[in-house]
């Protein structure tokens, strides 16, 4: 019974890097050997080391996955790298309850939200330190490390918006960031 | 048509004190005159300027109320103060479609989450910086600031969550957070 006391909360932030200290969080780390496929240089695949680390998520997950009208937490970390011309990026992904939003937000470190709608049109948003970011509904979405520091983003979504890896791991997004001429550059 | 397109997002984000600023935001205001009610001791509330700023509530609305499966973010800014041995705090209400979650996070200040269940069993958080709270559905939420500088807080919720304010107007929460020998408490 708690009624009348006064508690802490289970998980904190720490507001610099976002790193969550806490019982019930999840921990997920892709090295670039989870990522084979997605990049576009099979040569520059074939050099770089494998085991090396691409991203981390790591999410509070207040109830179990799939609870209607419930809310997850969460922050990405994206390193810093390149395959080729290409910055080192999130798998992305649809919701599995495709109508579903979510809210992204830069914490530290330089990148990009690329965003697909069903239409296969593709695009990109700024992500940096306060930059805040409404995935809609329908939108796939994947965050890209464009500087040289750790990209750290937090991020909000409905617990039973659930992942679709599979279309874009089948169809990929429509265009790929590169880099060209120092800068990212959507082709 | 944005295909190829790099933007930045509409929304941007003051991460020191969560200032939002672009064109898709609200702002509201409550003075402690919109507030007559809430405060046990009607005294002090009577003595009090009733013109003085209670807290604020900025938030982006990318979609519109009530729109099913999106997400608003928000920041509240509550002032410091008491009426009598009773903290500043907001009017708290439960969400209209009651079932519906929501995250706060502590950004600036101290404070407490005051929450109270259907049972109108009634319990606090302690507000921080970088404290992460879940608000689980049917549980009414209420900011009170127990520090001496603005306390400022970052939320998420679903866009059609709504707000019920009614039934804490009428019956309030079951127990309120007062000031005892320097320290907050639960009576």
């Amino acid at each position: 019974m708690k009624h009348l006391q006064i508690l802490k909360s289970q998980v904190e932030l720490d507001l610099k890097d976002y790193k969550m200290i806490g019982e019930p969080t999840v921990n997920q780390t892709r090295k670039l050997k989870d990522l084979t496929g997605i990049f576009q240089d099979d040569n520059a695949f074939s050099e770089i080391d494998l085991e090396q680390m691409a991203y981390t998520v790591q999410t509070w997950l207040p109830v179990s996955e799939g609870t209607p009208s419930g809310l997850f937490f969460g922050v990405s970390t994206i390193y810093p790298g390149k395959v080729g011309n290409e910055y080192f990026m999130t798998k992305g992904h649809f919701h599995a309850q495709s109508d579903r939003a979510e809210f992204y937000w830069g914490v530290q470190g330089k990148g990009m939200l690329i965003l697909m709608n069903r239409d296969r049109y593709t695009w990109a948003e700024e992500v940096y330190p306060g930059s805040l970011h409404y995935i809609g509904g329908e939108i796939a979405h994947r965050l890209a490390n464009t500087g040289d520091e750790k990209l750290i983003v937090g991020a909000c979504w409905p617990s039973d918006a659930g992942h679709d890896y599979e279309e874009i791991a089948v169809n990929g997004f429509s265009a790929r960031l590169v880099e060209m001429d120092g800068k990212p550059k959507l082709i």
